[in-house]
C-alpha cells in the first residue's frame, strides 16, 4: 500500500471522525450530539477538553436573549490537552495541558496591536469567539483559533479545577478591581456576590483594597463573599446598602463600586455609594436602557469615572493569574460547587440556570479529568 | 492722636467702606449694588478685580435652576490686583497682578492631599467656592481664601483678556482632553461648540488629536471651532453626526468622544460615535435623569470609559496654563467677544443667556483693566 | 490682679518650661536635654509623643554623613496625643490621638499642587521637615507644622505600636511597589531586607504580587521576610541572586526589581534581574556615584524605567495606611523588636546603628504609652 | 506541458531571479550586490521598497560597533508596494502602498500579548528584526514577516517621502515625550538635535508641552529645531545648559529632560536640569557604563523616573502616526535633506556617518518612487 493511499484512508477516516458536543438549536433547545472531530488548520490547535465550565452568558444564549446561530457548540472556557498542532504553531507539543482564554485576541489586528485584545476584530467583544462565532467548548474537543497566542501552559503542580475559572469569570472579576485602579488603602464596594461579584471581591482583595463591603442576600453566596476578601456583606433585602456603606467609611462614599449583577438597581446603588471623584467599574451586562440619575443639576454626573470591562484575553493573562493561584494569592474551588460529565450538561444547564442547591459554578468534564500522557491520545 | 486711636478710627472708616458688586436676591432678581468690602483675615487676600466674566453656571443660578443663598455676590472668574494680604499669606506683594482659580482648594483636606482639589472639603465641587458658597467674583474686590494656594502670578507679556478664560472654561475644557486620556494620533469628537466645546476642541489639539471632528449647527461657533483645532465641524441639524464620524474614522469611531452640551442627545451621540473601548470624556451639565443605551445585550455598555471632570484648580494649574498661552500654544481671546464695564452686567446676562450677536464669551471690567503701581492702590 | 499682668506671667512661665528631648550638636554629639517647650502658632500643633522611633537617616545624621544644624531635635516619626492646638486648625481636639506623616507638606505650594508633596517647596525632599529642617520628634512634645494637613486621628482600635511605622518607613516600603506599578500576577525581587525592605515586600504582597523573592543573608531577617510576603528568601553570600532570580522565573526575570539597600551591588543586582521592559524602583539612598551597566551597545539603557521614591506624606496618606492596618490587611508590628524609654534613646541609637541583638525598629516612648484623657493634660 | 511541469519550471526561474541589496560583509564592508529574491512564505509578505534610509544605528553595524552576521542585508525603515502576500495574509492586496515598521512583533508571543510589543521574543529589542536577525531594508525587495501585523496601508494623500521616517525615527523620538508622559503646560528640555532629538522635540510639542528648551550647536540643526517645535536652542558649546535651564524656569528646573544623544555628559545635563520629581527620558544608545551622579547623600537619586524606549511597532502605531502627518500635526520632510539611488548608497553612507554637508537623513529610492500599478509589476 502506498503512502498516498493511505494518507487518503486517513483522511476518509478523519472525516467521519465525531465527537460529542453541546449543541445550540435554537432557544430553549440543546442537545448533546455526535458532530465531526475538529481538525487544526495553520496557526490553529485541537485541543481534547478535560474541564469546561457553564457561564451566565450561555444561559443567555438558551434563554435566546443573546443570539448565535442555530448549530453552534457553545461554551468558551477549556481547560485540555493539546491533541493536535497545525502548521505554524511553535513552543508546545502533544499532550501538553493547556488553559484557553474566553477571549482569543489574534494579536495581529489593530484593536490587538492597541492593546484592546477583547476588541480583537474592532467589533465590540470580538475577541470574544468560542460558542458565540465559532464552536465553543462544551464539547470533546476544542479547536483554538491563533493557538499561538492563547494556550497557556498549566504548571504541574495545579489542577484542572484550580484554574478553569481563570478562563473567563476570574479573569473578568479581578479586572474590575484593575479597570477601576483600586489603590492601595482604597474601600471598595462590590454589588451582587454571584461567581463574577465574588471573583470582583478577590480581585479588590488582591490590589490592596483596606475595606471590601459587598452585597448579597443569598446566605450560601454571603459565606464565600467572606472566604473571598470581603470584610462585611450586607444583605440589600434589609439593609439600606447606599446608608451603610456611608456609615462603614465614615459619610465618605467607597473610592470604587463595582457593580456585578446587571440591574439599575445596583448600578444606581454602586454611583450614590461613591465618594466625590469615584470610580464605577461595571461587570454587569444590562438590558435596555440604563439610567444615571443626576440629582442635583451642577454636578451633572458629578466628577466620576464609570469604566466597563470585558474579560482581558491571550495566553500572557492566563499565565499571570495562574501564577496567582500558584503561590496562593487566590483560591477560586470554593466557586466549583457541583460536577457533571458532559452527557449530562443540560442538567448543569438546569441547576446553574435555577440557581438551586446553591450552586456557583459547575465543573463539565467531557472526559478523565487527568491529563493523558502522550502516547494515550487515541482518539 | 496716638496710634491706638487712629487705628481705632481707621476700622471704623473701614468698616463702612462699600463696593460695588452684583448681588443675587432670587431668581431672575440680580442687581449691581454697594456691598461692604472685604477684609482679609488670615490665610486670605483681597484682589481688586480688572477683569472678570459670566459662566454658564451663572445663568443657572439667575434663573434658580442652581440654588444659592439670596444676598450672594456670584461669579467665580477674576483676574486682578492684590489688594491686601492676610497675615500667613508670603510671597506676594501688594499691587501684583494675579490669576485666581475658579476652583479654590484648601489644599490641607483629605481630598486636597488625596489630589481631589476640586472636591475639596470632601463635597462634590466643593472646591468651587466663589459665587457659590462664598461671595465671588463680579465686584469691584473679590476676598480669596486659601490664597497661599490660588493665586497666581501673571507673566507681564500677557494681558488680563488672555488669561481670564483660563480661571475655569479653559481649564474645565482641556481637562476633558487630559482626562480622556487623549493620545497621540487619537481621532476625537467634540460634541457642540460652546464656549467650553471650544475649549475642549483647543485641548484635543493640545493633547496631540490626529483628528477632531466637531458637531455644531451656529455658524459663527463652527467658524471659530476651525480656529481652535477642528478639523471638520458637522452640523447635527442636517447630518447624522454618528454616521459621519464613522465615516470619517473608516468604520472604526473616535478614541475619544467629548460631551460639552449636557443632553441626553449628545451623550448619546458621543457614546455610539465611539470606537470599541472608547472613552467619553463628559463636560456637560446634565439635568433630570441621562439615560445610557444599552442596545445589545450582551454588550452591557460595552467596554467603555466614561470620565466626567470638574475644574481643576490650584495656582499650579493656573500657572501651567498660562504657560500655554504664554508660548502661544493656544489663543483664547477669540472667545472672548463683547466687554461691558461693571455698571452694565445686567445687560451682559442679557446679551449672553440669549446667546445673541454670536456672543461667546464677556469681558466685564469692574475697574481699569490694567494693573496700577502699588501707590496708586487707594478704595 | 488683671487680666493683663495674667496674661503676662503666663507667658513668662511658658517661657520658663521645658521638655526632654535628643539634641544633635555634631557628629558623634548628641544628648537628651532640658530644652524649651515649643508652642502652637496659626495653623500650628504641639501633640505630646507617645512613640517614636529612630530611622536609618537619623543614623547619617548621628555619623556626620548628612548635614543638619547643631541644636537640632532629631527625628521624624511621631505618634501622640494633641496638647495643644494654634489657631487655624480645625477639626480636632485636645487630648485626639494622631499619626504625623514623616513629610510634613504645607498643601498649598506649587510642589504640593502638583501632587508632589514630598518635594513641598520646591526643594527635593523639602517636604521632610522634622529632625531636618525643624526641630523633630525624639522629644516629649513635636511641634507639628500646617498641622489641619499633617495629623491623622488614630481610630480607637489601634495601638501606637501597630501605626507608628506606617509614619515613614512603611509608607515609603509601600511606594516602592506603588510607584514600580506592581501589577496582579507580577513577579517581584526585593533586595535586601532590612527595614524598609521588609516594608517593600509587604507592599509588593498588597500590590498583588504574585511571586515575591527577596534577597538577604541575616537569617532573622530572612524569617521576618517570609512573615511579610516573601515567597522566597535568597541569600547572597552563598547565592547568585540573579542567576536564581532568572530561575525562578523560567528565564524570564522579574517584572519589578526594589532596591532597598542603596548599594552599587544592589542597584546592579536588581537591574540584571529585570525582564525587557521591567521597572527598577529605587529606595536606597545612594552615596557618590551610581554606575549603569550598559553591556551592549544596542540596548543602551534597554526599555527600562527606574523610579526612586521619596516617602508620601500627609494626613490622607497616613490614614489609608492606618485603614490597611485595622482590616488586617498588613501587620508591621513584628518590625518594632526593642523598647527603651527616652532617657536610654543613646542606648537605643547604638543598638540600632551597629544592628545588635536581631534589632529592625527600635520603639521610643518619651511618655506613657497609652494616650490621656483631656482632663489629664496637665504639663 | 502540464501544469505540474510549468510549476516547478516557475520555482526554477524564481529561485534564479535576483534583486539588489546593500549586504553587509564585515566591518567597513558594505557592497551593493545582486542576491535572491525573497519569497512569501505563510503569514509573510513581500515588498517592493520604494523609498528606505540609513539609521544611526546601520552605522554602528557599519562599524562593527554593533554585531551582526556577514551577508545580512540591512536597513529597517521601508516605504513600498506590496508585491506577493503569502497564505494566511487577507486583507491587503497587491499593489497596495504600505509603511512598514522598523520593529515588527509577531503579536502572539507573551511580550506581545503583555504589551510589550518592541520586546516581541522576550529578547530585548526582538521586535527589532530587520538588518538585524533577519535580512533588512535597503534592498528593492523586502520580506515582511508577520505581515498582519507590520503593514499599514497609506493614504494616497501622503507621498513616501511624507511617511518614511515614522517606520522609526519618528515613532522612538515621539515615544520620548509619550513615555516621558508630558503634561500639558510642561517643560520640556531635549538634549541634542540630531534627527532623533528633533523627532523628540516635535513629539514634545505634539503632546502640549509649554515650553521646549533644546540644545544643540549644529547651526543647520538648530535652525531645524526650532521648526520642529523648539522655542529656544541653547549652544551647550558656549552656555551652561543647566544654568540657562534653571534660569529659563525660574529656578525650578523641566519637568521632562529628553537626552538625545547618548553620551555620559547629555544624561548629567539632562538629570541635573530637571525639576525635583520629573523625569528623564532616555533615547541615547549608550556605550560602557553610564554614571548617575550622587551628589546629596540624602537625596539618592532624588525623586525622579529615568524612563528609556524602544520604537514602539506594529501597523496601529504606523496608521496613527501616519494620521498626524495626515492632518498636519506634523512634518518631517525637513528631515530628509538628501536623495541616492540605492547603486549610490555607499555615497550616502559616507555623508550621512560624517554628517556631511548639513546632512540630516537621506532617503534612499531603489527603484521610481510613486507606486506602479498592479499591472506593471513585473520583477
Amino acid at each position: 500500500m502506498t503512502t498516498a493511499l493511505a494518507t487518503e484512508q486517513l483522511e476518509t477516516l478523519h472525516a467521519t471522525k465525531t465527537m460529542r458536543a453541546l449543541v445550540f438549536h435554537g432557544p430553549n433547545q440543546i442537545a448533546v450530539e455526535s458532530v465531526p472531530m475538529p481538525k487544526a488548520g495553520y496557526g490553529e490547535a485541537v485541543i481534547r477538553v478535560t474541564l469546561t465550565t457553564i457561564c451566565g452568558t450561555d444561559v443567555h444564549i438558551l434563554k435566546g436573549e443573546y443570539p448565535v446561530k442555530p448549530g453552534l457548540i457553545i461554551g468558551h472556557e477549556a481547560v485540555g490537552v493539546i491533541h493536535e498542532l497545525g502548521p505554524g504553531v511553535s513552543g508546545y507539543e502533544i499532550g501538553e495541558r493547556v488553559l484557553v482564554g474566553a477571549i482569543t485576541p489574534c494579536g495581529q489586528c489593530s484593536s490587538c496591536l492597541g492593546g484592546g485584545w477583547s476588541q480583537c476584530g474592532g467589533v465590540p467583544i470580538g475577541g470574544w469567539k468560542f460558542g458565540n462565532t465559532i464552536n465553543g467548548a462544551q464539547a470533546e474537543y476544542l479547536l483554538v483559533p491563533s493557538a499561538q497566542a492563547n494556550m497557556a501552559k498549566i504548571p504541574d503542580e495545579l489542577t484542572d479545577e484550580q484554574v478553569i475559572l481563570l478562563a473567563d469569570i476570574a479573569s473578568t472579576g479581578f479586572s474590575a478591581a484593575e479597570s477601576g485602579e483600586v489603590q492601595l488603602g482604597d474601600s471598595v464596594a462590590v454589588l451582587a456576590q454571584g461567581p463574577i461579584g465574588l471573583c470582583a471581591t478577590a480581585g479588590a482583595k488582591l490590589r490592596g483594597a483596606s475595606l471590601i463591603i459587598a452585597s448579597e442576600s443569598n446566605p450560601i453566596r454571603k459565606q464565600v463573599a467572606l472566604k473571598m476578601g470581603a470584610d462585611i456583606v450586607l444583605d440589600p433585602r434589609t439593609t439600606d446598602v447606599v446608608a451603610a456603606i456611608k456609615q462603614l467609611t465614615n459619610g465618605r462614599g467607597v473610592d470604587v463600586a463595582i457593580e456585578a449583577l446587571g440591574t439599575q438597581a445596583t448600578f444606581e446603588t454602586a454611583l450614590r455609594a461613591l465618594r466625590p471623584g469615584g470610580t464605577l467599574s461595571s461587570l454587569g451586562v444590562y438590558a435596555g436602557k440604563l439610567s444615571i440619575p443626576v440629582e442635583a443639576f451642577a454636578a451633572g454626573i458629578g466628577d466620576y469615572k464609570i469604566v466597563s470591562t470585558l474579560c482581558p484575553g491571550g495566553k500572557e493573562r492566563m499565565r499571570r493569574l495562574m501564577e496567582l493561584v500558584l503561590h496562593r494569592r487566590v483560591d477560586l474551588t470554593p466557586l466549583l460547587t457541583h460536577g457533571f460529565p458532559l452527557h449530562q450538561i443540560t442538567d448543569a444547564y438546569d441547576l446553574f440556570s435555577k440557581q438551586l442547591d446553591g450552586v456557583l459554578k459547575v465543573a463539565i468534564r467531557p472526559s478523565q479529568p487527568r491529563p493523558l500522557k502522550p502516547g494515550d491520545e487515541q482518539c
